[in-house]
């Protein structure tokens, strides 16, 4: 089983620099997916509210545990707190059709809808959370994530659960939720055990800058779409000097959002067929992939893949062994063209929170 | 004299879409500098406290006033709170001197040094804006706007003024008062009629996001740096879709960071000697600057420029009395690299609310 080094919380915790993350993995696959995750080495599992598999995962986890392959306190089970969904959020946010076809032409319709919903308001953070723990079947989860700076409004579970883009009345309405009033709830929830780390995701500098002045404990972690072709030199540097680990997602760029369908990510080259970034993977006998993980696992960042398949599974795993060399980290850091794929405004949600 | 169209502000206030900018408006010329952009045409004065020429732009107008030049309720003066400051402020952020190697000199020595000192903790918002007013001799502001989205630690003004980057003991500490009480504080001005509106400057979508769930009054403007090398369409539509009004700085791009020897202007090319401006100048027999004044103008964006001489201080003001084509707007825009200058990291300062 590959090693995989831990980081260092600003609270003494301890997170794995390569886990494994749920976004689009399917229902019907995602225990048995789990399940091998956890048997190939995997401690790190990435989910969230919003991905729809929290129960399958679940189902995973108690199966490996049951088996004897792990114990809990051996996992780094993080999930999140979710704001606001869509009338198709199983194109745009998880739970994969094999039709591309048929994605686009929802993608587009998706286009002329409103965000909604939100389990920001400070009263709900905490009952939420207690649903996704009890989904997933564990007592605490040990890293909480805000998902987005952005809060709609609240949808009663027992209405609808994964929520959908309309409130209970189906209008769509924004909550009045200021992040410092969720942040809070998440400190009660931390202060209480329910989770052992504060994460936030999809926050920039401004955010971060802004919410240390009013938070309690600063957060441990933050989760960002990072790859070449979004490096984020300034937001990892505030990251790193405030002792807050940087998570990244989408770590292969375009590759995730040529799935979906996005002209954006369509109409760049694969990080896969980039020549930089395949001259270094036969240099080191790699794949691009194991580098371009390497590239972020090396610099302390730590990276969440996905895969289906078994062998990649594994080799995903495998990116902390070998090393790269200075020149080329900074010639793949050298991709950088600010490109960002996983922005609200590309589903057509018009909260421009990258603005 | 040119005619200066208004924009309408979400509270019915109106303000001129073409003003005088005072930043870098040297002490000993200001209130000649004001005086005489009065008897131009110019309406609209944007200071600030860090401009260090409060004193003097009030003295420029109370003369105009006396000669009947104009009355107080025709003029639309605009301040900022100010949020920190650096040893060497002279240099960065206003008052100027001829001698440029001693600038690049200071901005290396500034590389070294840490930023400090606020007016953001909400009990210091009202007494910092009074003595404004009086500096100014004015009884209210027309606009008022939070500077930076920055808080460091507050020096009384008694101890020194304009403030230095040290604290009154001499430390660098940054202030624990979040955006949304430095805000609240200004909503106060506002209701009690010292302001009669509130501005933001520097802030970004998410920030923007995130105080229109806390606030009482939504911001009547916000002020960008903005020019065809940093567009910020997204941030524009959003501040459209509020009516929160926006103001452009430096609209001539490098220009103004070339006189402070920054790296990244000097490398880049001047919007004046850019083709594409320069042909569609040629062919409305216009200047560049003027050319660069009426894209942000024809698409509602106000301007607020500067300029120590006669003939450019009235062509600047004459910017809305021509047209641009459609696809000479396009083309402009098209320019876009996301470059921006005034970033405080390019100074040296700490501080990546951009990242």
């Amino acid at each position: 089983m590959p090693s995989v080094p831990n980081v260092k919380l600003n609270n003494g915790k301890e997170m794995p620099l390569v886990g494994f993350g749920l976004w689009k993995v399917n229902n019907d696959t995602c225990a048995d997916t789990v399940y091998n995750a956890i048997k190939v080495g995997y401690r790190l599992f990435d989910g969230a509210c919003d991905y729809g598999n929290e129960k399958e995962s679940g189902e995973g986890v108690a199966r490996a545990i049951k088996d004897g392959l792990v114990k809990r306190e051996e996992l780094f089970i993080v999930s999140k707190l979710w704001n606001w969904t869509s009338a198709n959020r199983s194109v745009l946010f998880g739970i994969s059709s094999t039709n591309k076809s048929k994605r686009n032409t929802k993608l587009q319709q998706h286009a002329n809808t409103t965000p909604t919903q939100s389990f920001h308001d400070k009263e709900q953070v905490k009952p939420i959370c207690k649903k996704q723990l009890a989904d997933w079947g564990v007592d605490y989860f040990d890293l909480y994530v805000i998902h987005f700076p952005i809060a709609l409004k609240y949808v009663d579970p027992k209405v609808r659960y994964p929520p959908s883009w309309q409130d209970a009345d189906g209008k769509i309405t924004p909550s009045k939720a200021p992040i410092q009033d969720t942040y809070a709830a998440m400190e009660e929830l931390y202060d209480e055990g329910l989770i052992k780390a504060i994460g936030i995701s999809n926050f920039n500098g401004a955010l971060i800058l802004d919410l240390e002045r009013y938070c309690k404990h600063v957060p441990q972690a933050l989760q960002i779409e990072h790859h070449p072709y979004l490096v984020q030199k300034d937001l990892v540097e505030l990251c790193k000097s405030r002792g807050i680990a940087v998570t990244a997602y989408s770590s292969f760029g375009p590759q995730s959002f040529v799935e979906l369908d996005m002209a954006s990510a369509k109409s760049t080259e694969l990080l896969f067929d980039n020549k930089t970034v395949k001259e270094i993977a036969e240099k080191h006998k790699k794949s691009p992939a194991q580098v371009l993980l390497r590239w972020a696992t090396q610099r302390e960042v730590a990276v969440i893949p996905k895969s289906n398949n078994k062998d990649r599974l594994a080799a995903n795993l495998d990116v902390c062994a070998f090393d790269l060399e200075k020149g080329e980290i900074e010639a793949i850091s050298g991709l950088d063209k600010g490109l960002r794929f996983n922005n609200p405004l590309n589903y057509g949600i018009p909260t421009p929170i990258f603005a």
